[in-house]
C-alpha cells in the first residue's frame, strides 16, 4: 500500500487571494479563480521555485540563502479565524488581512494536518503542506490595529495554533472558490523519538 | 519560535550512490561525493524538478501526470538494512542493491523521521524528507535473487518499515561520504483526527 493515503476528510475553498507586493501591503486581494503553477500562484509576490531564506529559518540558513520555496501559499481555515476573532473580541477576521492565499472551511484542526499532506481539488490541482505556519505580529500591527485600535497587539497570541499551514504546488492547475479539496496524508506511524 | 526545529539527532553519510539508468539496472553506483542541485543529484536518473507520476500515487494522479519530484533521493539507514539482512538470513545488504542515493548511520527509527523533516550537512546542503518509502519487490527480484537464490522473495516483507525515506533538495550543495546530517523536525503537535 502506498504511503500517501486519501482520507474521508475534505474542505471547501471559501476565499482565494493574491498579495501583489508585500512591501506595499500585507493584505491579499480577493480572487474568484487563480492558476497554481509549479512556482505558486500567478501574480503573487510569494511565488517562485526558490526564495531567499527569511527569519523563520535562521536556525537552518543565513538570511538570504537561496532555498526551494515551500511557502508559496498560506492556507488558513474559516473555523480557526472565527476562534481568533472571538478571542480578540471581533465579529470576524478577514483572511485578506493575514495575506492568506486560500481560506478553507470544513477541515477540523486544520493548522495541524500532518506535514507532507496533500490537498487536491476536483481538477487535480495538488498542494503539498510543508508544515504549520506560526503567527507573527504584522497582521495585528498593520491591519487590525488601524481598524480596531487596541486589538492589534492581541492578534499574535490569539492566532497561536490557528494560523494555518504553508504549502507549495505539486501539480499545476486552477483553484476556484467553491472547489473541494480532498485531504491525503502520509500513512505512517509516529517517529519513536519524537515525544 | 519557528516551526522547523533543530534536534540533537545527527547521522553520518556512509554511502552515496547514483542510478544512471533505471531501465538498465536498479542498482546505484557508489560515489564518494555528489552535487545535490535543486533537481536532485547530477547524473541520477531520478533527478528532475518534476517527474511523471508513477504507480505509488495512483490514488492521486493518473499515471504519467507531471508532478513536482519529491522522490529525487532515496535515503536508507545502515541499522535498518542490518535488520533486513538478519531477517532474510544474510550477513549484509548492499545499499546499492536498493538503488539508494544515501545510506546514513546513527539515526534511530530512521524510516519514521517526521515528514517535512530536514537533513542538513556541514556545508549547508539541505534535504527535505517527503515521507516513508515503501518496499517493492524489485530489489529482491533483480538483485537479491540472482545472488542468493530463494532469498529474493523474502525482501519486501523484511524491508517493511525499514525502507527509509524519499527526499528532495531544498538547498543546493555537496554531499560527501563522512558528512554529518543534523536532523530538523516540524515542531508541532499531532493532528487530533489522525489516530
Amino acid at each position: 500500500m502506498p504511503a500517501l493515503k486519501p482520507t474521508k476528510h475534505s474542505c471547501e475553498i471559501v476565499y482565494l487571494g493574491v498579495v501583489p507586493d508585500r512591501e506595499a501591503a500585507l493584505v491579499s486581494d480577493p480572487k474568484v479563480e487563480v492558476f497554481a503553477g509549479f512556482a505558486g500562484i500567478d501574480g503573487e509576490c510569494h511565488a517562485g521555485l526558490t526564495r531567499p531564506s527569511c527569519s523563520r529559518v535562521l536556525s537552518q540558513h543565513a538570511r538570504g540563502t537561496e532555498i526551494r520555496n515551500a511557502r508559496q501559499l498560506s492556507i488558513v481555515s474559516a473555523e480557526e479565524l472565527e476562534l481568533i476573532a472571538a478571542e480578540i473580541g471581533l465579529d470576524s477576521i478577514d483572511p485578506a488581512w493575514l495575506g492568506a492565499s486560500i481560506m478553507v472551511r470544513g477541515s477540523p484542526d486544520f493548522t495541524f494536518i500532518p506535514p507532507s499532506s496533500r490537498l487536491q481539488n476536483e481538477a487535480g490541482t495538488t498542494l503539498v503542506v510543508d508544515m504549520e505556519n506560526r503567527p507573527c505580529i504584522f497582521p495585528g500591527k498593520e491591519e487590525l490595529e488601524p481598524r480596531y485600535p487596541g486589538k492589534g497587539k492581541m492578534f499574535k497570541t490569539a492566532a497561536t495554533d490557528r494560523r494555518g499551514v504553508t504549502a507549495w504546488v505539486e501539480r499545476e492547475g486552477p483553484l476556484k472558490v467553491g472547489d473541494r479539496f480532498t485531504l491525503h496524508i502520509p500513512n505512517q506511524r509516529h517517529w519513536s523519538l519524537e515525544a
